[in-house]
């Protein structure tokens, strides 16, 4: 008898935490079917163990049932309507009325998630970077993240040091972000409008700790979060918002965060491109001669299947870039820096120049899509490495455009995206409002 | 002797065939990790009936690698660089000097899924559907695909036939693309092209076989293939070519097949998108009123992770749409028709309502954006079944623009892709070489 009742007990109770986790994940989706069945094993030693009958096989499932019921509806009734949408992956809909942001009270805080600064910094950035589970998940992440962190920057530091020396020692992020910063608060300025702009890293000074004290410091109650990753992704943006919060906790729970609306489909995002894109070319070439890749960074595959819409916003933002430049053949899209046995998204750059070169076309043009400051993957990766590759290829003209930087234009968005955050000015609403209605998306 | 003799056998041999088919797959997704381990109950099995030593399962681990090694390379000796290609999700890439099509030699062919003309034809019409692998997969469907479609049909067929009932008893699909058909002969005459344009279907008659027929009949060698679905998708578009290719295969092998270009961010497509939605309104009336739903049919995930651009494709036609509408919020993608306990893209139509709702929004428009004609899955599902939907949700005015049909912004967008594929006329190069540069993409 006893040893019926302890299997019983074991079957419901063990399930109850299994069918928690289970209510959280996207229905029939891996994730889901995993916590369905994981506790199968420890049953089936325990009844084996026990050496109870096979005939009651049918009971001990009828109770694991149950358990993952209790468990799901446990969840359900503590979960808020956001986790729903979530999980529908219903996207953020603007509120009806959305409150706008009062000018005097605000800071805007640009996200971007660092870099080293000197090659003294890299293992210690690195070991942030990887043990982000937001951006980087590993299997059984929950118990191994700091293992697989540990191991990764232990085996990859001196590669790492060497390809960052490779670019002049550490990365100009910084000083890129800074300047992107102030140019930004110089151009509020010039429509009158007196507002901060800070930038905040994930992973290097300044750490979402230091921008919370800062705001703290100021007296300032709202902060518009405004990313440098136009391109939205729980990995980049996501976990930026994320530390940035979980700061705000701690330090200052008082403070507001507003997310500025997208602006990867804005006209003066899109004008910058095409202009580092024809900054490119000599005087008297065609861009008609190039082949252009335009090259974003790669994201693990389970993060589409999640509802992650990077890839589905980097596809609009180069079908943009392609009317303005009336192109309609001899494109494509190739993901960089997959790394890992996971699946990530296709085609990577290396197989697209592979294709490419195969059809015969010896001159190419790498757009670095996604990023707006020059990091260790266009300088490096791009403009070297896949540089040594394509010329064993037989690629004869290998050319990457610059990162936007500090572009007017792109200040110019950045600027409207504040603005369509914040109240129009009593004397000049009907020019702002129409202003900010005209070139966003 | 004799049974640890089998059992290598039986582990190197069974393991070949394994190793053939995931080859195919891309490396660690989960069908590539199926036909790894796919074997291995069998191998237990076989160990535990002919009792041999556990020493042994080793050995048995080593010779199943073995026959993996061999059945991958020698699948990988037999495929081409296209499938190569495929597999690293690399997409079509134009050759350098793509041959253009002489017109007098040339079929515009049409293609479209079809549907039933009556309700007699639902149950036939339905079974061609679900029996076909490439637009559905059920599990292990190599074996199981005839009998899941029998079941789907049988047990569906009865509510199928009520809301084709609905909508006038059968699908309006084979005029509605008739009439294209004849709207884009007229535009291209205009354009002094003589040039036929017929319509294949499917899964409804003209099936592709006798499409191939009557190209045959007529004596013409090329068939330019211009899919109704302007999204590609293995599901849609590669469904209806891959069964014409067969069907020339036996029928008229001389014939040559070419693929149109993309025209889902033309100009035309676009506008007369613009159009049917600005048709909804009344005089008086604002667009700004009311929130934006544009509802695509929805895929399994699968196609996704296995590279298909449908997804990527539909939410750059609606971020050209947004623009063109000067539209930046109040909007959602949400896809419609998931059945079945796959995964499927999100979120869905449904979900999509309650969260508008939630938010208080009572006046809604529904843009049906991947049809080109008017279906079941707009006219009943989205106009009836959806709107009662919305009405127990408290909306107040629920709208859906109408398919674009024969709109004449439509037919010129079509008109422009078949010349992109055609070689210029000799007077008028320039001007025919120009038009079609500014206006696909």
């Amino acid at each position: 008898m006893v040893p019926y009742l302890i299997l019983s007990v074991a079957a419901l109770l063990v399930n109850i935490p299994m069918g928690y986790i289970r209510e959280n994940c996207p229905q029939f989706s891996l994730r889901w079917l995993f916590w369905i069945h994981a506790p199968i094993p420890l049953i089936i030693y325990m009844r084996v163990t026990l050496g109870t009958s096979k005939w009651f096989i049918p009971v001990g499932i009828f109770l694991a049932v149950v358990g993952q019921v209790i468990g799901g509806r446990w969840r359900g009734k503590t979960r808020s309507s956001e986790e729903v949408e979530r999980l529908k992956q219903i996207p953020a809909i603007d509120a009806p009325d959305q409150k706008k942001l009062d000018e005097s009270q605000t800071t805007v805080v640009l996200l971007n998630m660092g870099g080293p600064r000197t090659n003294a910094d890299v293992p210690d950035f690195q070991k942030r970077l990887f043990a982000d589970p937001l951006l980087i998940r590993f299997p059984l992440s929950f118990l191994f993240q700091g293992f697989f962190a540990w191991l990764l920057v232990t085996f990859r530091a001196k590669a790492a040091r060497e390809r960052y020396q490779l670019i002049g020692g550490g990365s100009p992020i910084f000083e890129s972000t800074g300047r992107q910063a102030r140019a930004l608060q110089e151009e509020l300025a010039r429509r009158g409008r007196k507002i901060d702009v800070v930038f905040s890293f994930n992973y290097s000074a300044p750490f979402p700790e230091e921008t919370i004290s800062a705001v703290q410091r100021s007296g300032k109650r709202d902060v518009l979060l405004l990313s440098l990753y136009p391109h939205y992704s729980k990995a980049t943006t996501g976990s930026n918002i994320y530390y940035l919060k979980k700061a705000a906790k701690q330090i200052y729970p008082e403070v507001q965060f507003t997310e500025a609306p997208a602006y990867y489909l804005h006209d003066g995002y899109i004008q910058a491109f095409v202009d580092r894109i024809q900054e490119q070319l000599k005087p008297g070439e065609s861009l008609d001669d190039f082949y252009l890749i335009f090259s974003p960074h790669s994201l693990p595959l389970y993060s589409l299947v999640e509802g992650d819409p990077y890839a589905f916003q980097i596809s609009q933002t180069v079908a943009k870039i392609l009317t303005r430049l009336g192109r309609t053949t001899r494109w494509g899209i190739a993901y960089q820096s997959a790394v890992g046995p996971l699946q990530w998204l296709k085609p990577s750059l290396e197989d697209m120049l592979e294709a490419v070169t195969r059809r015969g076309y010896k001159k190419l043009l790498i757009v670095p899509v996604a990023f707006v400051t020059d990091h260790i993957e266009t300088l490096c990766e791009v403009d070297i490495e896949y540089r040594q590759l394509a010329g064993k290829l037989g690629v004869a003209d290998y050319r990457m455009s610059r990162a936007i930087e500090c572009h007017p234009e792109f200040i110019r968005a950045l600027a409207d995206t504040v603005e369509a955050a914040l109240a129009p000015r009593a004397p000049e609403v009907h020019r702002s409002a129409q202003f900010v209605h005209e070139h966003i998306v």
